[in-house]
């Protein structure tokens, strides 16, 4: 790591730095770029001389097995020499964009994750990520070769080192030899997913780089939901003493600002947003993870089952906040074991929600099956919730909205739900929230609505132009009754879910133990769980995995068959 | 790489490898460690100084992120030390007993995919894998950490080095180091997955690497299904000059033998099998992996619905031949669009292959639920699909049996399926077969019935303790019309796939382009295929392709959710 690129800009004292905090899409490259000219344009307006976007701005990111394709390296390619061109003939040409895009590694045809700056009509510096993660969500030393030279942007004296992602969390590399090399500013740019709790840790992290760099360290994030990965944002400017200097809002598209003076011994501070509830944090990363799997994949309704429990009632609450009560199609489909209660619970929810609501009772479509097949037990509690599973499909595929399945983490992760039944549905908005997490984000939301702050007046979703949200004249959205009553799947006479689990309270600390954590029995035992919950909740949680691991299985073989390789074929938007 | 092992033994002019091609299971430490106990004592009788086995083979392959759980790790590493005690107990500890397990890399604490020696009652030497696979289906550069010793095992002066799988496919590393080392022969063992085509690859890769060390290579493969994956087995030993002195049958266990003379010039050769023909081949992968993922998985029975054409007759053939036709529930499933002749077809398929065989017609229910739902179109056709789904999973749940998807390659990269519907199953077997090739394995399943030979014959399938499979009076298993018609959905009067699809001749090879090889648009129609068939197809496997993902997607908002990290959770059946 020895060479550094240098580009001069004359006639600056200090250097007004973009922050473009914007929300991409996967394979949609002119998309991306139309953004990025977007935001440039205001950037300018705003006298910057230099913006700078998230990770993989032009590709969008995840990028997966797409990267692989050669035809969609090239077409990304040209997308950013003519973004380049474009930003010229608009008078552009002086500032200085700070993008992300694919590249190719020439000496052995791999993609390389590449961070280029567009000046003057054409691409100039490129920086090749060097730190790869390959653990957890992340699949990068699969797809991508390492760069293996820092680099530092010269402009006008004010030495701008840069960073991609994963290269400020692991110790040297890049950082290391920024840090040798002599710089005045840190610049990142990430696509780092939510997760609860992740924010204090990124500022941490930002300090200490500070310090060994000693300069500022600015971090961009992505924000957006891409496929199920949800992006919080939250852009920061932290200086080497620990001080936030800036910090955007999480969830929500933002250009924010940093004035570098690099005569100044202290940077001043400007907008620094204000920490958020914990349980508004997750409620707002999984209406944003709906509204973006519905805008990303072109759906602008939603259907799903309302039966007056607590998951239902909380993901119908959520799809309003996403994109609007009216684009809401619940269906309440009681059998002859479904309570008066829940019917009634189901009907106000949707009339709080402003969201549209049949009624479809199972019990003739129940009796038509067991005239021919005469199921008992399990089996016909399952034949229940797979006809439920039928007519939400059946609304899917006749109104082309996204089947929503309603499931939480804990039933989940015990297996107490039926495989094409409860389970169907093309996006899962509280799949990895758990039961009591369930309840605190139902009792959050009822507050904000009480307190007359709302989802629009909150500004959680949406991008700048306005958000989605619904308001209700009583204040209350989700039943009282639905968040109350003691959970039960309503599939024979008197169920309750605490006859096969044990209580959640319970249940989901050691979910967290074992899943999160990766606890085995020796662990969990000296976690104080007892004896006979461990080997309850390990049991149902190993056979759930298994059974998830089922559907659908099949052998593999040609040199490539679908699954492992489940980016390859995918959307050519990009049709070159 | 400078360090070497030297285990030395007297007294041999001669040394007998015996080869192990075993079939192991992901997680099952004492059955593997039980199945090593009783080849060895074979190789023993038999008069071998050392057996080996395939890699991994007390864990099983491949292990994905259940390698992550240190309780698991100790259990394997006691599971190693109590097999060596019990090996000595039994008088076979001046054995040399070489076998894949999994160990920790004390620098860093992530596993290591090893290779150890089982000897005099303990555990001796090990060599960890360099090359860490991680394109395809592998993942191990993600999950271990990489060995950097060479191993040579010194056996009364016969110097035998050692690698695992991936080491052999790449340039360098430990095979090139064991070539400066010096050798008198190279053992090898995997868990390579079977593909079209790939035996005679090995061969070349063999002969290359043998030359290279100047000495013979052993290459000894696991066999038998794990997941998605098929492993094929077909070990072999090539000389220097390329010469097969050993070849294993393909698709079953087997203890083979090869007598190392290091004063000869040129090996004997030995037992060599013989190249199967291309279609028995993919046949018997399929049977294998439908076995094998019944017999670990604790399924003894299957279920599917008989369509009367030609890909549910294929998988249930399959199935019968997996597990006897008596283990397979075919149900016929008509609607008002189903023909007479499709009827007849389906029971006559159940008849031969000694099946059982219900009849469960559909329109009732279809009236039921169009009652209530009035639907049209496509979202009417998707219906009876979705119906029939609910029934398969019915037998399903009330028998214990698997169920099969029926769904080829060609359907399921067109998205020419219905979610929840025809796409049930806990298994899909002929998921990776194009259509024209399920006709292929149809000719070929009843050329082999009528020729005499049968499965059970052919011993396609199982252990060596025999095979199941079918043999009808007749000699026909697959009825002719199933094969010969035009393949038809049958969800509308008069429907033909060709409706909808281009011809299955022309589509399969755009397919292969698309999807193997992945070709663009400019590369499909370089390759001579029109651009109206190329467009139609980009689209409906893209489209298919978006559709996949979807079933089931939500949100992370913690560390670890489901889905990527998929085998963390999984069958804890080592218990500690």
């Amino acid at each position: 790591m020895t060479t550094c690129t240098a580009l001069h800009l004359e006639g600056m004292s200090t250097l007004r730095f973009a922050l473009a905090q914007i929300d991409t899409c996967v394979g949609d490259l002119d998309g991306n770029a139309e953004k990025v000219l977007t935001y440039t344009r205001r950037a300018h307006e705003g006298g910057a001389g230099i913006v700078a976007f998230p990770e993989m701005t032009l590709t969008g990111y995840p990028i997966e097995d797409l990267a692989l394709r050669a035809t969609f390296r090239k077409a990304a390619w040209d997308t950013a020499n003519e973004l380049a061109a474009t930003l010229a003939d608009e008078g552009l040409g002086d500032m200085y964009v700070v993008a992300g895009t694919i590249g190719t590694d020439h000496a052995n045809g791999k993609p390389r994750n590449r961070l280029v700056v567009l000046h003057d009509g054409v691409v100039w510096a490129g920086y090749d990520k060097h730190f790869l993660p390959n653990y957890g969500v992340f699949d990068e030393f699969r797809i991508f070769s390492s760069g293996d030279r820092p680099v530092v942007l010269d402009i006008d004296g004010v030495r701008v080192g840069v960073a991609i992602c994963e290269d400020i969390w692991q110790d040297g590399g890049p950082v290391a030899a920024l840090a040798d090399l002599g710089i005045d500013v840190l610049l990142t740019i990430n696509g780092s997913p939510y997760e609860e709790g992740k924010t204090h840790t990124r500022f941490e992290l930002g300090a200490r780089r500070a310090r060994e760099t000693g300069a500022p360290m600015i971090y961009i994030n992505q924000v957006g939901g891409q496929d199920d990965l949800v992006f919080d944002g939250g852009t920061f400017v932290i200086d080497t003493d620990g001080t936030l200097l800036e910090r955007s809002p999480m969830f929500v598209e933002d250009l924010s600002w940093f004035d570098l003076d690099t005569e100044a011994k202290h940077q001043r501070t400007t907008t620094v947003a204000d920490d958020l509830d914990p349980d508004a944090e997750v409620y707002m990363a999984c209406v944003l993870g709906l509204k973006d799997y519905m805008t990303k994949n072109g759906f602008t309704s939603v259907t799903l089952g309302l039966s007056g429990g607590i998951d239902s009632a909380l993901v119908a609450a959520m799809a309003a906040d996403a994109a609007g009560g009216d684009a809401v199609y619940g269906i309440s489909m009681p059998s002859m074991y479904s309570s008066d209660g829940s019917k009634d619970d189901a009907a106000d929810l949707a009339a709080n929600l402003g969201a549209h609501y049949d009624v479809q009772p199972i019990e003739p479509l129940f009796d038509a099956f067991q005239h021919q097949l005469h199921l008992e037990g399990v089996s016909a509690e399952n034949l229940q919730a797979r006809i439920r599973g039928v007519i939400v499909m059946a609304y899917s595929n006749s109104k082309g909205a996204l089947a929503l399945a309603t499931g939480n983490k804990s039933e989940l992760a015990c297996g107490y739900s039926t495989i094409y039944g409860d389970a169907v549905g093309g996006y899962a908005p509280i799949k990895d929230v758990f039961k009591t997490k369930v309840w605190a984000l139902a009792r959050w939301r009822n507050r904000a609505a009480a307190g007359g702050i709302g989802i629009g007046g909150l500004r959680v979703v949406g991008n700048e132009e306005g958000a989605a949200g619904v308001m209700p004249e009583g204040g209350v959205i989700i039943p009282v009754n639905s968040i109350e009553k003691a959970p039960s799947a309503e599939l024979r006479p008197g169920q309750k879910d605490s006859d096969s689990l044990p209580a959640y309270a319970l249940l989901d600390k050691v979910l967290e133990a074992y899943i999160e954590h990766a606890h085995g029995r020796a662990d969990l035992l000296a976690d104080g769980f007892d004896e006979q919950t461990v080997d309850t909740v390990m049991r149902l949680v190993d056979r759930a995995e298994w059974k998830r691991r089922q559907y659908p299985l099949g052998p593999k073989v040609s040199a490539l068959a679908f699954g492992r390789d489940r980016r390859l074929p995918v959307t050519d938007a990009f049709r070159e």
